[in-house]
């Protein structure tokens, strides 16, 4: 199904990558900069775009103009005009994209056709299953070929998909909230400990930079600060990720999303029956199993429980448990940075496992 | 059981009615006195008292040295030491107590001695069944008579048991938690239109006045701010007012709170099953034909949800739901204050009720 | 030069007072129905009016739409749309303006000529001299009329002006910096207590909902929360208020506004230096002489300094200083609430001026 | 007056450099663990020590006890007892000490026997002269020999004193607040451009980490959330590192500092009068030329004023500033993040100078 195994794919080459972000001005935008700046294997700063529509960038900008804390003390990047990103004379390797799903969706065979492996952060390209991705209302030019690419696309979770990542021309980046809850959830399912008889309630809680930069009546500080509440019950996007990568149906699982007063950070607050009786012991052992090869999990010993400020920052998921003392009810808790672990991390561990890199190099 | 209707619960008198608040250094104690000063039935200020060794006071200390805020601008309240609370001169009627519950249980039969009616905000007289109260740890000099008073004790929650508040001699107002979870479930299960064979799901989030003005590293600001947790999962204090007050067990219910990096304010998204499909119109005449006669809630109409910032620093609680497709799957959302419907606003319309006023005077 | 006091001006009446407010979906505006619905005296409440473009309110909506927490349990006041509110049957003996200041000074003129007076929480009519208003760009149908209603209008400060505010047609209400500043320097200015040679340091730090309801990137939450900063350094439009109150010169008094991460409250830290050297004791009873006959004023003795915490949520201003070893260099703290004593609590302190109520009536 | 340049310090060396963080638990010792354990040129993971009594710590515990976030995935640095600091086998070149004043005076001198250099993060050793030292209250053992190593030590701001801190063994890392206000005013003080007749008033704002992880009532979450305050008026001990580093007397500078309701970073606006009327141009020339080689600091064009958020989780100062239309009255305003351009980060920018590495290497 997918173009298979380069050179590049299956060891690091000696050539210096080539990156670029498409799409800079936002959070998500803004964190994978500083990371690709970062990162030790790549010595060849990522070429930079974003959209005029976004910024009035007519030619180019410093960055320091979208992005005040990523100014060097003398000199800048310069951030161009997303119309001129495909006439560079430079060649590129990777594209990141941090766009709009629709403009995504028009975007990515162009790159794919130029010989550009595309790590996608939208949601465009997530979901396989048509009546999942009705939600956000794609209109394809060529809808033939964008099933095919939609095929082929791969979901970028690296603890589950690892291999096909590593040869994957298109990976689709996972949601922030469904990145939380998958992680938790996926040992414990393939492993059928969990009853799928009886409903899986996730109850999430996200930092205000999971809704953009784009203002709103919902991020205005003072609809925010000192506030709490829940949204789209029953409704979340994300929603369809969950079903596609826990292999359940919306009878089984039940996620509402909530809106912390906070700039960052997820805590999901999961709540499974076990199929038998289980000791804490045997939970934590399941877990740290299943991630034995994943850098990027670390999972605690119950009862003690992650907190957001645990893995603000971080490209980490944390996640720990506690049980009832009938050893069947059971309370996962799964924390993650939005902007990294849920986004720009996890694109630059996706980059890692395609170039054949440690998966934690520049993440640690 | 209870010393029954004296004129004043039946009917206004004209002679005033003289409270006191023993416990005014804490959260909920400052917004009480706060509450008293402004409530137009209450001619004469409130008696104010304080424990020696959370404020050094000596004699007394005016109340502007333990909250700024009620400071006035030419004069000032004296707060009393403790140990003085008994030889005051001046007859009280009512006597609110914010103490810990060990002290509660200590000086509650000294006043009802002295004929004071006792408004108690600890959970020291609220759980029926000895298993519940068992967390609290409770020792008593006379455990008979403390048995005694605990069946006289009535639950003070005006929505359910506005009859036996009216003429009961000890009321035990309601934990904060259990306030928010009990109004949003205590309809619908009454009604029996949840399913009790499905485990009803309580995720609770709580701003930090919920913890005490103790100092700890839990209050610590740097572990508060921009930071999430879960805390005390299938082991809160509150749990056994939800199993008395709602008649469920722990096999049917389950509670866990959250920490929100917010002042005050908690809101609590409860998941249910109903018995039988509904209508979301449905749901909401439930709601509102069972709280037709209690001015301190108010329903909203589905899909509007009710945030913390619509309930913070008023005597509400605000309540939400949504309903999935299959009209089965119930999510309610519940806000209130804690320091107020969740305890301070809470004690002064039980004062109200006890009074024969209006529920809701002082607190609209 | 104004119309002399009527008999409401002079004594209270019978008679319910009625009143209007003109813009009531902002901050300021939600704020004063909360406080006008809760005043003593006020047994018929607010007429209620917003603008059509900012809510999309055709004919009239419910006040709970447009602040959820001023809902009340049954039912709820209407607010019209502004085209009708001089076409209302009911007869209006005050109107609130909080609308923008080009509105303010459109609609004031037909307000007065129906014989209302107005209390107007704009900048429009403010300041005095013509340099310190150019800031506004106001223009006025009819410049003559504007000026002599200019020249009319009394700057709503009470604790300076309460004699020409009790019989005023027209009450500017001072802004919210301007308030902190003034009334912290006043009393020592007019005493002849600092030194006018050597320039007034006004650092001044206000929370975010002085900036308004509208949008913009400079209320988006993600740029406020964690973030502090500087902005209008020479150049805010509150300075002339300054100069103008306090008669000082550019040369002698300079304020620099600052953006704090919390919904509400204003702290300015005004460095002066005294004439001659003091105690603090003198400087104490120098503040609290001058505000003896000032309810709204709470004057702490040093070193004890006010913070947000003290104020917020009340009408108060509270003033503190400290003194250097020298007795010279003085440090003034003043801190309000501004949407109160700042806004809507200052306004509503000028109605009771107006008729001749006690001053602190409805804001204690 | 110094132990002169080893070879170490004229020279980057081949033989990995060892280091020491003593004093782990706070938040600059996390900070700095941290930035160690990700600082390209240190191959050796430093070794951790941290006091017995802080943390009850017997012999040893791993790092993310104290630091969740520094956990790694699977494995963990342990942190040793203080007891233990100085029986390690293994030999140090630096030693990093985050101890309180009192302990760093006691144990730098046994460090620096033993042929370590030393970077101290306390207050202990920045202070020259006896009378800005006393508000410490220090008490050395050997007077003489602690007053030999005052003389010595170097003060660790490496923009003024690079070529010091270069061959010194003990570097006193400078305070926080300090730090802010010295960067900014030394350039224009140095090239006489501000008239030093006129008091420098600096209003200094910080976030809580500032104030350590001890409990108290000043970093409650309740005291501090929502709230803002100044404190130390005319007291704080920072004020002798401005008197010192910037040769001007507490006749001619003056500083106030403030508690922000946020986690990390300060802000100083500075108000200084210019000897001479200078255009915008003049005063961003003066200061980009002075810091030329100072890669950590960033100097911003007026009328850009830097905010908190621009440094935050950087170990850069922003510089920029407002002047007066007259030319004469100027309003500086810097920012640093107050644990890493205030601490940590500063402490490696010490070390690399040290080491003769680029002094911004793991900083950027």
């Amino acid at each position: 199904m997918q173009v298979r195994a380069t050179q590049e794919q299956t060891a690091p080459t000696s050539a210096p990558v080539r990156t670029a972000v498409v799409g800079v001005s936002g959070y998500a935008g803004g964190e994978l900069v500083r990371l690709l700046l970062a990162h030790p294997r790549l010595s060849v700063p990522p070429l930079l775009f974003a959209r005029v529509s976004e910024d009035n960038i007519a030619g180019s900008v410093p960055l320091s103009r979208l992005h005040p804390r990523l100014a060097g003390s003398h000199q800048d990047l310069e951030v161009h005009s997303l119309e001129n990103s495909q006439q560079q004379e430079r060649e590129i390797d990777f594209v990141f994209l941090a766009l709009p799903h629709e403009a995504s969706r028009e975007v990515v065979p162009e790159w794919l056709n130029k010989g550009v492996r595309v790590i996608d952060l939208s949601g465009a390209w997530r979901l396989k299953q048509e009546s999942n991705r009705a939600v956000y209302g794609l209109t394809d030019a060529d809808p033939d070929a964008a099933d095919l690419l939609q095929r082929e696309a791969v979901f970028g979770c690296p603890e589950l998909h690892r291999e096909e990542i590593a040869s994957a021309r298109l990976v689709a980046n996972p949601g922030c909230y469904s990145s939380s809850i998958i992680l938790a959830l996926a040992p414990l399912l393939r492993l059928e400990m969990i009853d799928r008889s009886h409903e899986i309630i996730c109850d999430a809680k996200s930092g205000v930079s999971g809704a953009g930069k784009a203002l709103s009546r919902n991020t205005h500080f003072m609809n925010v600060a000192d506030n709490f509440l829940a949204y789209s019950v029953f409704g979340h996007r994300h929603t369809g990720e969950l079903f596609e990568q826990l292999g359940l149906t919306s009878e089984q699982i039940q996620f509402t999303p909530h809106l912390l007063p906070i700039p960052r950070g997820i805590l999901s607050t999961i709540y499974a029956r076990l199929s038998h009786p289980q000791t804490a012991q045997e939970i934590e052992s399941a877990l740290r199993n299943f991630y034995a090869s994943s850098p990027m999990i670390r999972v605690r010993s119950s009862p003690n429980l992650p907190t957001i400020q645990d893995v603000a920052n971080t490209s980490y998921c944390d996640i720990g448990f506690n049980l009832a003392p009938d050893g069947r009810r059971l309370v996962l808790v799964s924390c993650i940075d939005n902007l990294l672990k849920g986004a720009s991390g996890q694109a630059v561990q996706n980059l890692n496992v395609m170039c054949g890199w440690p998966e934690d190099e520049g993440l640690r």
